[in-house]
């Protein structure tokens, strides 16, 4: 069952792993099939170099284990909130990748302030709100999801990839898990080089609309800008 | 046709990824026959590792695509304009290497802070002005070449062979595209450094005029210091 | 005797200068035969690449060389000290890995400012007071035990597996010394990032105690959080 | 003739290299037969990849070129007389490796603020004063000569075996020219440790005297510390 979907998630955990955007067992890469409501996630604790089709988890959309023997990452519920909530993506990428961890802990959202910007992400990368004692206390990562689709409110998920989820780390997603790995890759150094440009002019200003919204399109076809 | 500009402009874009100074698709090398007024330059959206002599895109000086099946890169106008206004050079980079980036995102030049940067670059490496919103609108791609041109105004191209084009990144050149290549590495090295310089005493000064001159003069025999 | 003790310290040391965290004969991992009241650790001066099972050296508690031919590491008197007070350890690494070198030259501890942080250490990852005047002119490398000892006081030292010596670098430790070393590269990532938080927000305060203590109890069955 | 010697500072450049010290032709070693009153050093403007043993230049001290089609690296004025004022050293090396360079542009030396420095450079590594007018259109490279031979003025150079040169770059020295490489590279991590202990603390302190000599003294078992 979802042989071809759980070969693409496979190829993108190992991708992510080759692309250095995470380290020992951290981070993971999951893939939904939206015509019979399953995810397929990276399962718990397990390296990368030991992932196999096997060790996959196949999860419905309530979070009951349908396949696989391993526990699935305990991030799952974050990306089922994440899911239900973006019917527009097909996989989300989870990681500790150190210059998007440092903004999120930093608990500052990315201003677009380059091209390299731009061209993926429509505007501020924003970070989330800090979850309360209550949501801490409960199902914490149920309600890392809420918070995040809270935070993209209003937002085209497709047109803002990613989040920063405070004190803790990035997430991004897209139509593929591939694609949610190649925005992954792309927020990195994108978190770099604005790190570095405040670091040289820290009353730096964020783009021109016009410039965003010109090399947005650039990039993304289906967008219409306002000129 | 162009075979030997071709292998050139193939291997200079080899070399660009090599040397870490390109991902994914981005940045692009040309080069220019000046007694044909054509030139060639890497397709649009294809990954360094599936570069072919075949793809290359050949344009004349009015950007008319003479051969290639694929779309030239879109920077294309761009680096016509360069071409059309600097007549000593043969070959032009485009990067978003990280550090030059930061500085081109902090809309800021580069000051010469030592000797690695006078051997290569005769003085302060500039930072365009910002497009104005016509430009940005109209043919920004094009625009951008005419406020490269515009900043390196009555300076020797190969005196000053880069330029940082704010909320963007580098262009360099040079009389070859391995020339340039080889700027766009010694660059990315330069703003590094400098960066680190600027870190550590905010308020250094760039160096002696003379110190600049008799660096750049070790590196370029045709170049006649003042003293 | 000792074999495999001996092969898991080869193992270790090995892992240590695989994943870049020690250059030269720089850093040292060691474990302990917690029956017989013995250790095995790396000799001095010896280059990563030339370590075999045979010159490892073995040491009763007292120090006195029991096995080996070469010289014992000349941090193994401070590795004595930490066995003897920290009853539930059996192994210690000790580098001078950059970025955490970094926060013990600058005297500071790490405080927990992301989820990164808090699957692996409880809070505050502490820095020592500096050494006076008699404690280094005197048995320096046991003082530097001492001082270990004394800043861990009151501390379940598995749940906070690492300080920062200051004026020097971190020594981590584990139940195993392939564990001392998972816990000297999640440390050296931790610095990197909690470095450039601070950089990011200066004000930045250290994580909510609720989520320092769901996040730790995550990953620490035998831990009890308050809740 | 200098077989032995010409394999030594072919070794010791090509190790330079392999360190990630030294990009394109940048940089150089030689060494010294104190006997014979001869030196080799490695040629100007040749790769690395390219170096042989036939390529390397032979010069006496006055800087006639007695072996070599090669022109001798444009800095060997500058080797020339730091052997000359030098006659512990059998090895020298320079380089614009960029952690050392930053500090070297700043215009700063580097406090020892660790064990790591403390184990290599007894003290301050100094950084020279500015050249004047004069030197600079004079004999530049002689002249850099003589300023570092004025900074380490009354210091043993095996005692401080590096130099930073305002607004250029580091060089080293040791017993032999692969001492020299050693020296680079740990002058190398000890700059970027420094850098960031100091933007973690921009107040931080030198360490303490005794705490300098006892480290310094566990590496040189010549030096006797005042204790």
């Amino acid at each position: 069952m979802l042989e071809k979907l759980k070969e693409e998630v496979l190829a993108a955990n190992l991708e992510l792993a080759k692309r250095g955007l995470v380290n020992h067992t951290w981070g993971n890469v999951s893939g939904i099939d939206r015509e019979k409501e399953l995810i397929i996630i990276k399962p718990s604790g397990i390296p990368y170099s030991q992932l196999t089709i096997e060790s996959l988890s196949v999860l419905d959309m309530d979070g009951n284990q349908i396949e696989g023997n391993l526990k699935p990452s305990s991030d799952a519920p974050t990306h089922l909130v994440i899911y239900k909530a973006f019917k527009e993506i097909g996989g989300i990428v989870h990681t500790h990748s150190p210059w998007a961890t440092s903004w999120a802990q930093a608990c500052k959202g990315i201003p677009p302030l380059g091209a390299a910007h731009a061209e993926y992400f429509y505007g501020n990368i924003p970070c989330t709100r800090k979850l309360n004692e209550r949501e801490i206390k409960g199902q914490c990562e149920a309600e890392t999801g809420k918070v995040i689709v809270e935070t993209l409110s209003g937002i085209n998920p497709l047109h803002m990839p990613a989040v920063l989820v405070s004190n803790h780390g990035p997430f991004t997603w897209g139509k593929t898990p591939m694609d949610a790995v190649n925005i992954a890759d792309v927020l990195e150094a994108v978190a770099k080089i604005a790190y570095r440009t405040y670091a040289l002019t820290p009353a730096i200003r964020p783009i021109d609309s016009n410039l965003l919204e010109k090399n947005f399109a650039k990039m993304h076809e289906d967008f219409k800008p306002s000129i």
